[in-house]
């Protein structure tokens, strides 16, 4: 599994890029590299790279180099103000920034410049973040594939035939490919942790309320989170300490427990060390039910190896049942479609600009149209059956352990996907271990956990409890530290 | 407006049966009464008036005096429960009553007999009242006549040729005509409002939230409320102190501030004292939008004599603006609509048992079936702007003074109504001024505020704050207190 074949030669470029939040505020700190040499670095790469990737929709490249002289004045008379000082970050381009073109990935949005910044963009500048760009996405965040028909498709770095994933698909290339260090996404059917598992990257969904989705574009009220893309689990826990937290402007993030900021990098390390005793060991769910349906069979063997890896570090697996989950398949569905064409509705984009969507969104707006407000609700009781499923569960586990997608990433172009003996529609396939943690708002991740033997990176999820993001974060790091192989450097494009 | 003809003569009868709970409590504290006699006479009196009214369905005769005579036993050994031992009570036959059948005035529960008590009706059991019955209602509350098809129309006591109003209307009827002390009702569109309004009594619907709806057959979830029917301001202060608070089983309770409940009858007038003083005095809303579009004139002059009678109280009257208001009505009928239609789905009552309902009901829950879950969503966004109208009012003024109904009882089998020039379904005459407190969930009392030349009664609407039911009962009883000429005694039937 960990075997690689016919890869092109890895990447070994500049080791900044791919460094991890923690190493590079080290770096920062002691001014072995400045934030204007470390922006110029992931300039560089992404002029270079970009291209072949289509990883970014807008470079602000001027803007970044003048951010990242501030950043570096701050330094020079003050501490930095988070771990994330002078780190380049890129940003998702269906949230907001002020006076940079917000697009979406739409025609429709095409010209937007937003005059504020998200909430969660706000926060990652005011601790001392850089912003260097827009990622690419799939159209409206209302997809998988990033194919995007209006500014082209985002390529995976590790084979530019295939798919990044998506929504977020061009931040998890673009942190793949050491464009950016980390990356705020969308996840509103698994769009954080589709692109985050087929590029081998660190990608989570926080709990439903725990980061504000103001200035987000939205897809899906009730299922939207905003969430990091980043190298590891500790980059990820850094940004989301950053962009946590109760905003007005988002009501449902209001009855959130604190989720304390790091101070500094070196806090990374002390709190998310793992706490696990031989009398209070970690327990890990191992779901019974649809998590392990139709799965391709390198991603099982990955798991299976997961799970020893996990029991070598002193973990329990046991097997938990999930009877309802099966049931919200249709329901996440529904409520998905009715939301989308709601807001599309409300915002006028929708039936009036018809004809400037790309086919499979227009497709999925127009069905939207046909759900029945009795079965919306009908749907939102099966969402309750299905996290009382869940709350069960995590009455005798800390996390449920699960593929975060059944299959390595699709070739671009790709609609329909085998897995074993079934055919499946490759938007299905990608989405529907990912749904359950969307229509429940509990917390999951996504990380690497080995590689097919084409060279193609499989991704496990760890679903946990509500607002519980740094156990969940505290089980990552633990898998990451003593699996150091599974995080790798793709050719260079 | 406080003149009267052509009314037959007053009931002179018991006097027991239309005092208040206030009084009754002081009589029977002082063994004056006992529980049995006090529910001997109740049950004398619906024995004789309920052919004509039609309030009740079911009168639970042995058990009410075998309650009776174990309250009576209670207090000679120990100090009552609350002020509403051994105090009458009738129950609106949609709130499930243990062992007594609970029909929701339709033809498919007829027979249902619930295991357990609706949380409501369990707590006033607590608290030592004593139920004498199930009252009649508009067939599974979906309606405002109480014209049930099912177990015939309840009648007006003042008008036995009008509607009670509903879809409570066999509890105000039940209360107006003195066949109980109180009741505990339901109101998802006005359904207490309308006929405490229409009968001359009192009903409070209180704020989303306060009271549990376990146990009621439910209508529209996120328009339900159950709430008291009664005589006075104090006794449903009394009645909703034991009924409000959280509980496990209906989540909408679990955020709200405590309302206590009221220890003994002597905190009625304690806790009800207005604490208005010249430099802090009441401020009453009186909308400029909406709530005074289409009223009848007799309904006008008793408003303005009503806003006079605040005046001379030492009230200031602020004009109040709530501009989006009326663009809640299409919204408010969704919502309903949709959320009828779910809930009947869900219980497979419909459609699978159409031909059961009556024509008005079904009709509604066939139109239910077309309402698109993306206008339901939009709806909801109509909902937060009503809110927030009421929000800027409620920084101005302590409660907004509106018409119960715009028009006093109309007669059974009228569909349409003359408002002036205009005609309008007495559906919509009803709902219309009661449906904005259901949509945002404030809470909202209606009392009586003056008589027809014809004898009818006429109902004035106070909304309040969310959570602050007792400033509303305050000022209800100031009213009350200066207006006693407003509590009448109707003829007998």
């Amino acid at each position: 599994m960990t075997e690689k074949t016919n890869a092109p030669k890895a990447d070994s470029g500049d080791a900044l890029a791919f460094s991890s939040v923690e190493d590079l505020a080290a770096l920062l700190a002691r001014r072995k590299v400045s934030p204007v040499e470390l922006m110029e670095t992931f300039l560089r790469r992404i002029e270079r790279q970009n291209p072949a990737l289509n990883a970014f929709l807008t470079v602000t490249r001027a803007k970044a180099l003048e951010d990242a002289k501030q950043s570096e004045k701050f330094l020079q008379r003050r501490r930095p103000r988070s771990p994330l000082e002078g780190i380049p970050i890129a940003i998702k381009d269906n949230l907001y920034t002020a006076g940079v073109r917000t697009t979406a990935g739409s025609k429709i949005l095409r010209d937007f410049v937003p005059r504020h910044d998200a909430t969660a963009v706000a926060r990652l500048r005011k601790a001392g973040a850089v912003l260097l760009g827009k990622t690419n996405l799939h159209e409206f965040a209302y997809g998988v594939t990033t194919g995007n028909p209006h500014f082209g498709a985002a390529h995976n770095p590790w084979d530019l035939e295939r798919i990044p994933g998506g929504s977020s698909g061009g931040s998890a290339a673009a942190i793949a490919a050491g464009l950016c260090v980390a990356s705020l996404g969308t996840d509103t059917g698994g769009s954080i942790r589709i692109p985050a598992s087929l590029c081998g990257i660190f990608g989570i969904k926080p709990s439903f309320g725990r980061v504000s989705c103001y200035g987000a574009v939205p897809l899906a009220p009730s299922l939207d989170h905003v969430g990091p893309l980043a190298r590891t689990a500790g980059d990820a826990a850094v940004l989301l300490g950053v962009i946590a937290g109760a905003d007005p402007l988002d009501d449902s993030t209001l009855a959130q427990p604190r989720l304390k900021p790091f101070a500094d990098a070196r806090q990374i390390s002390a709190r998310l060390r793992p706490r696990f005793t031989k009398k209070r060991p970690l327990r890990l769910g191992w779901p019974r039910d649809y998590f392990f349906d139709a799965i391709d069979p390198e991603v099982v063997f990955a798991m299976d190896a997961a799970a020893r890896s996990f029991k070598e570090l002193g973990a329990i697996m046991e097997e938990v049942s999930l009877p309802h989950v099966r049931d919200g398949d249709a329901p996440s569905t529904a409520i998905a479609l009715a939301e989308a064409t709601y807001v599309h509705e409300a915002e006028g984009w929708f039936p009036a600009h018809a004809a400037d969507y790309g086919e499979d969104v227009r497709k999925r707006l127009e069905m939207g149209r046909d759900i029945r407000a009795a079965d919306y609700l009908a749907a939102l009781d099966v969402r309750k059956r299905v996290r009382a499923d869940f709350g069960a569960a995590f009455e005798r586990v800390d996390a449920i352990l699960a593929p975060a997608t059944p299959i390595p990433a699709p070739r671009i172009g790709e609609n329909v996907v085998m897995i074993g003996a079934t055919e499946e529609s490759v938007r299905s396939a990608l989405i529907r271990t990912n749904r359950p943690a969307n229509l429940t708002g509990l917390p999951a991740l996504s990380m690497p956990c080995g590689w097919t033997r084409g060279g193609l990176p499989i991704g496990m999820q760890l679903i946990g409890k509500q607002w519980r993001e740094l156990d969940l974060l505290v089980i990552a790091r633990l898998f990451e530290q003593a699996n150091p192989e599974f995080r790798r450097r793709p050719p260079v494009h």
